[in-house]
């Protein structure tokens, strides 16, 4: 069956059949759309188009349909073209004729728009969850590590030390704006187009702030046109899963990296890593590696949707069919991502030791510049005396902190007093706020527990 | 003169030179560097790391070369590698030694980052004052031709009959959502990075909220790694112009499609169009399809913004010089093409007569089925009536207006009544919210006007 | 059962299990790891690493693994992650310990190199298979419509008449350039990876000819490394599947203009079109509406896969099991598009009366043009003249050709002998090789099917 | 002037005429426009359409014009759009009337086609040239330390010990593929579009292979529709670039690596360096970060030309205006990139007693395994074996090197003989082409250095 076959007499050919169907990527849907069916009968109801009691019928049938598919025994078949002619189908089995009285003033268009979009919307809420819960894991491994020291890298040199915590704080701010991002994509996802029929609005009376209401959006898209036409809330959900993974991949750089032999600063739990077939001393970080790979496709989806977009003309077109393969496939990856961690966060182990001691005394050298600076010796001469004491270390193979006080005083007069070269110093030298000062660091967990606190709040709130 | 060349001996390689060099991409930076100086000046000073006096010449020499660089007296020399140096090196023209004071407690690296977000914000604005003015050339467009019909399409087949102001609205309101989108980019883009050193925060006790507030940022980045690392509020900025020209992409293909012969609903104005050096009689959509093809580079915009801050662990990498490439390319794009559109819009002509008699009586069969339905047939079975009615038509070559009461009346005895069959009558029949029927078309023209007015002063706000 | 839990103890996290099983995309290359496990027993029982006869029970368990797997009978498991380990097992139920031996001297790495690398050779001969029945198809429409007169465009603006056989030419065209990229990059894959064991080499003297010779390889990757590392021939098959739907995205606009009602010039055949539930008079173009669809869905692929490759370091890295993905999308999409069209072309209808009746006659400005030029007319002077002719008859809305012979006279004394101004005059008149002229057209054709014919040689030769 | 205002009376509006100006575009083709000009100018000559000696005053005043253009004397012009239109307006200066005549039986369509494919030509030659430079470089490098052991990785762990040439070899081995590509690609672009005017072909009995063979074209392109429209030979020449680049990532994201104080295995030269304002002991791999950098632009590239081409109908289109920013943007950043690494890659110095140091005892576990496997153990029986031993290892902390005889003899029998457990005798047991065995490694410096000497050849020949 075919919902439109009214006028085209010959049966469609296979490969159309097959080419053109949208059963496998609107499965997902089908929750949404008897949702939005039902909504659609009371609002026939209420403008006198269909009698009360037809209302509560289809109401009823869709109930038990919404039960069918939750509890896996609806029949997808593959002659039947999408999720509405299934829901359709259906409803026709258990009410007859009653069925087509349903899609009077609707089309497909405005349908597909309102199921779309509370996909999203469920979607978004669980991706809220799993962002909160993952930066929580960060900050509790941030508290645990947040006397430890290791080297803070630019241009992967090393260039001043770090308590632990401070990276660790760092990735977990991008998670707090990926929240932000998402939670102002719900609000622009949140509105409904039902009612708006096939592009041009319906003949019949229909009350589309109930409609609105029923289904849980907070309001109506103001210009029918657009209401069929606009996809702004996938894209730019599939691009908030981009920039989100891009957070995450970035993340499990810093994994790779921290966990290799080399570096030497990271254990990964053995539940969370994979050996080699060949070479069994080995522990993968699986994890990470897959989620860098991960994040290189859900950047393609971020063209791929925006390509998609940028193709079509005003009005519903078929290429929107496409849409919905970049937008499952970003934000299951960014959910699964999120979710792989939060359950590995808590079992990384930081060989303190080892990261302690990679310091290089090098990472220093600020130190000793700013001392110069600290007695009146302006900056860029302050940095060529250093720079001058490094080259000379270098040359001789030593540490920056085998130089004598001898040494230093012949460089500058001011190195009569010499500031504790070590990088437990370095890092209680440092004033501003949002340094990796020890108080500055237990400031930003109290900051970061309060927002999540909050968060957890409003999360609450938008069910 | 290199800033950093305490250490290094040896004379950097000519090619490294220019493969390095930033000029090219940081001139446009250099205001917003010279504001960043000031401000840590100020800081400084207030500190007592330098003093008072020496701030204040600090300032006022800063203010001399802010104004050479606008009157484009400011030489930029290829041996200078960045904007930095540059303002560094001119300083020190101006003030000997006291220039070298300037540096202490700050890095290139915040310095960049808070260059790069005040750039961000006034771009942000310039893009937020396009596009009310489009969306108002737009609006004005739409009112001038609310009472003229058009075919409206899906499929690029006919559907429903529309006004042509239906669309222009339509194209309008994703106007608005890229105003919404870039307003909450620049509230995240509007936080600030100084202070934070080379990345764990700085020795001296800089007040990070005097540094923000003299920049003119409203907040201050809670962690110092974070604030250098960074880079969302750029990714996020190439991303909404990347949203916004495939908007504009698909008013575009609109324009391309409406000023064919074909449909020859749009007649584009002179000023606005070029010929063939061989085909002297074409009048072609240049604007247009520029546009369409700009689009695709701001695509290529965002997969590159995207690909560029994934591939880097944390801390600032030297791979984050190039972010500049694609948020000017983006965001330049977008505000010419806004700008030409603009300009463009108010002179285009419809065809109102050619538009009417466009729309095919096809396009009028739902309102067949409609009053079937009003008239008690279920909607699937007025459906199948029509249906076969259209079939016999198409068979026929005939219209469907061209069906007589009888014809129609043994199709359904509900047909003793007829409809009205024309493109205005089927377009007053709408009867819901935000529909093409006139008096709703109305009430869009007021709200946008509205929300228009209400923006305007939400910008003017934001100087 | 892991094959790599030698060392690490702790049963995998179910989180850990479900975020790295690649076992949904790695079925497909279960008959592939079949052949490459023959060929390896092969060359262990050659090296003597094995007995004769223990290499001889491996193939022939292997052979009914084989048949198992292409009989739906093989039983896919959860708990094994990923082909090889599918293959093992069931290897070790069959065989015991014997199964064990087959491991020495390979990995996992060159294993899935050398799957990867027949999965593409496979796939590329589908492809170039389906690149020349569509061809094909194209050409046989050409055939058919090479008398027919159709307007040409250039900006989407009428330019100059064609016979519809050009167009039609040109679009089998692009397929031929497919077909010549494609060869190339199967000779590029065309390479086997066998006998570098992880990375390294292997300590087992295998005969690296031997096992690409067993499995078809026509040669063999000359560095270990580089053996495991490289994806190139991936990556360039999705790039040339993405080009490749970017032309029949091109072909898919063309149709959607075509069987616009304000063109007119294409019916779609019924068994490829559908209608819409609420507008029974439409038949939508969804095949190329899809096709433009998916072009934008793999245009992403090529971006996936870029940014895949890009991230990492030399060696295998996990990053790389992400890599099937946008493999097979890319290339199942192309394969289903090409196919579908190779279905639908053949019932493609053009409306030979309408193309002939929309040629405007300010298409044929040119023609007069050049005869002007052909009197000894400079070019821009006749471009001139026959402009000022188009303006006049512009603003009196007369065609060009109800222009009597005074007025032309009048513009230039060269007019006293007239160029028929018709379409097909206009096609006759052109004379350069591959021009729109019918006997052009004929020879176009001539060469097109000699092309034909030796490809499907070639490929033959491919098996 | 524009060459088009025939029919249009009203000036072009400003906007419209920076937005729609390539002339910053397409400077670089100007040369090309002339020998193309040139080649018309006697192809116009030779059919008799202008006189012989007018296509000798032509062709003479083009040369000056051409000279002008080189020696930087020529004036490019704001209010003239294109190059076309330059080199005519300046031919008008020289030659009057006669210039116009030089544009009979072509277009812009045709010309600009095969401009940009002389343009791709020429980039092409260079591109290979300097792959050709790079590779010859690192093959050197590895020459150098053929002898030198390293480490080799998979997943960023330690797996085997590799020879340092091994990985160069590897490197060099891509840059073969891409040189493979390019010319290929090359091959493709080699035909010409010239004789195809603006779509239908020429009225003028032009001869097009005299045109082409004028601009060394090898071929012309059969379809004249085809010939306008094909930008094929740009996209997949964007896309090699994004391929190379992504090799010259790879390769970048090992010189970050290997040079970070944590692995320490490569210095980088003082002249291919940056240090840091504040941080004057840091020695930046600026070049790798850029590169890497740098590639992810050129993966934008390749959407963005996609995306481009998809988006248009068969004809020329605007839209392909754009085409030459990723073009050039592509193709510039992979040959400054080739030519920095070139420059630099003779000057990088391993720490080679660092590298030896640097590879784990566990790295040799693989040999352990292999050597019960050569005593006949069954391949997973040796790994479990070894496994245990390896997980004692860690347990006591203790390298595998440690374990003594009476151990291994007691974890199995076959360990009665023990192989020699060091870096050097594990790459001397490696027994298959191509592996790191210093023999095998000797045998593909050979052969890359024959490949290198016939590919200069092949290069020779293409100029």
């Amino acid at each position: 069956m075919k919902t439109w076959q009214g006028r085209i007499g010959t049966p469609a050919h296979p490969l159309f059949e097959a080419f053109t169907s949208s059963i496998e990527q609107d499965r997902r849907l089908a929750p949404y759309d008897v949702l939005v069916s039902q909504a659609h009968a009371r609002a026939l109801a209420a403008a006198g188009i269909i009698a009360a009691d037809s209302g509560d019928q289809l109401v009823a049938a869709l109930d038990e349909i919404g039960a069918e598919i939750r509890d896996g025994r609806f029949t997808w078949r593959d002659d039947l073209e999408d999720v509405h002619t299934h829901v359709e189908s259906r409803l026709r089995e258990k009410l007859g004729d009653l069925a087509g009285a349903l899609h009077a003033g609707r089309s497909r268009n405005d349908q597909i728009a309102a199921d779309l979009r509370l996909y999203v919307k469920d979607t978004i809420r669980a991706t809220l969850q799993a962002l909160l819960d993952l930066q929580s894991a960060l900050l509790d491994l941030a508290r645990r590590y947040q006397d430890a020291v290791m080297p803070g890298y630019t241009h992967l040199q090393q260039a001043q030390p770090l308590l632990i915590a401070q990276p660790l704080l760092a990735h977990a701010a991008m998670l707090g704006r990926d929240w932000e991002r998402f939670r102002a994509a719900y609000a622009r996802a949140d509105h409904s187009p039902l009612g708006s029929g096939a592009l041009a609005g319906s003949t019949f009376p229909l009350d589309r702030e109930l409609l609105a209401q029923l289904c849980g959006f907070s309001g109506v898209i103001g210009n029918s046109l657009d209401a069929v036409s606009d996809r702004d809330f996938l894209v730019e959900t599939v691009f908030n899963a981009g920039l989100g993974m891009t957070h995450l991949s970035r993340l499990a750089e810093d994994i790779v990296l921290w966990s290799s032999a080399e570096f030497g600063f990271l254990e990964l739990p053995d539940a969370f890593a994979s050996g080699s077939s060949m070479l069994p001393q080995k522990k993968n970080p699986d994890v990470a590696e897959l989620i860098r790979g991960k994040a290189a496709l859900v950047l393609g989806d971020v063209s791929a949707a925006l390509a998609l977009v940028k193709a079509i003309p005003l009005g519903y077109n078929r290429d929107l069919q496409e849409d919905k393969t970049p937008l499952y496939h970003a934000t299951d990856t960014l959910l699964a991502s999120l979710r792989v961690l939060t359950a590995m966060v808590p079992d990384l182990r930081f060989d303190t030791e080892r990261t302690a001691q990679a310091v290089s005394s090098y990472a220093l050298a600020t130190d000793l510049a700013d001392h110069l600076v600290q007695h009146g010796v302006p900056f860029r001469q302050a940095h060529a005396v250093v720079g001058q004491l490094v080259a000379r270390c270098l040359t001789d193979g030593r540490a920056l902190t085998e130089l004598d006080a001898g040494e230093l005083r012949a460089a500058s007069p001011h190195f009569d007093t010499i500031p504790e070269l070590s990088a437990a110093a370095s890092i209680r030298r440092k004033r501003t706020t949002g340094s990796t000062h020890p108080d500055e660091v237990k400031r930003q967990l109290r900051n970061a527990d309060d927002e999540l606190r909050s968060r957890r709040i409003a999360l609450e709130a938008m069910r």
